[in-house]
């Protein structure tokens, strides 16, 4: 486990009740854990500013699967990227559309232009990355 | 099939050469396509602003499977919400770092909720919402 | 002056350095200031969620000043919504482009309005709209 | 003036009038002018990707001109930059607050740099930068 420190914030008593109000309805037992996650956040955006760094991303994109080849296409993309793709879920939401979810890992490069390709794909409704971390450093 | 209209778009010699560079890079195969891909986009954005629209998100969160009754937690808010919970999906990034992804549907608040439940969990090192769409309007 | 509170957070010993490398880069003199920083972001972020929430703007555009008649009509534009509008700055970046800065106070919806209104008039570039506060809350 | 080129973009009935409608919305005359604005909006995000380029962004500050010492911060900070900043102005909200808009132009890197310097400044409640272009490449 790691050594935990423990340092003082001064807040104005107006600021630190509105910041109370708002960890309270997202749920956040204490103001630590609430401001560990901003800094984590913060770190975390700042780690994919280097296109070198090793980093998750997961790709969320949504499709109509009776698009002629789509299924083929984003399958066969996937296993030309097979070392970066860690697995992929796929949700069935109506006759038509489908919701998938590809975790991928490697050089934060790699992760936005894999994300971009399967973005790109016609057919494609919507996508999107999210760009989080290994956890490693945090 | 959905019916196809055609229109015209004019834009600066120097401007379509940008954006043409741009789409290849993004691995588009024509304008049309990355036009569509930005229609989309922005349609999506603004159908979140409505708290009541039906919606699709994932979420994201990165966390140590040895923090303390971690798993419990998630897996006990999961249930408690089983009904909006589509799947989820658990990555084991190494010894101790975990990737899981979350597809959640239903009204847009109510997706909003969990996912900040989610994420403020003592022990998620990391969170993210992707706001997407159950792909009908699109 | 409003009154202060002191409160105790506790965080890794790793996170907290990677947390003081960070705002020692970004210019902060003390992690308090930097933790109030990232409370108040989040406090703006929700205070716009209110669309009738009193809020402050400022409208960056870019724009070509020999675009047939646009200067008319963004002052135009402007004048249109003079109870709204608390001043504009212009700067002529070269020979033909300019940048101008429109600052915005009132309900967050009229707020946003006018940003599309002035960011989707035909010569205009590109365009943001900056969400911030009056203050009074924080 | 530029030449002007026209293409074709064919996209579903449905698609399109939900197009129309936000376009409506938002204010744009026709089309074109949506679109081109969505293509520029994706190429100066993406042209702040690189640290060196040439790019024009404005800091919104907001603080209580009582807090101590806080103007000379902040204008002594400003004349260390000076060939960067292009002007500032000045909004007086109420008995307390103010918002202040510099417009900075210069290397990418500068501007952030610059941006992260002004608003980490102790007595800034909110700050934000807008990453926007010289609008010469537009």
């Amino acid at each position: 486990m790691a050594e935990l420190e423990r340092f003082g914030v001064s807040m104005d008593h107006e600021l630190l009740a509105a910041f109370d109000e708002r960890i309270r309805q997202a749920g956040y037992r204490n103001r630590s854990e609430a401001i560990r996650d901003m800094v984590r956040d913060s770190l975390v955006a700042q780690e994919w500013q280097d296109p070198e760094a090793e980093v998750v991303g997961t790709v969320t994109i949504v499709y109509d699967h009776h698009a002629r080849q789509l299924d083929e296409r984003l399958t066969e993309m996937q296993h030309e990227h097979h070392a970066a793709i860690r697995c992929t879920t796929h949700v069935h939401l109506d006759a038509h559309n489908c919701v998938e979810v590809i975790v991928v890992s490697g050089a934060a490069k790699l992760v936005r232009h894999l994300a971009e390709a399967l973005i790109s794909v016609k057919g494609v409704k919507h996508g999107r990355l999210v760009t989080t971390t290994t956890g490693r450093s945090l």
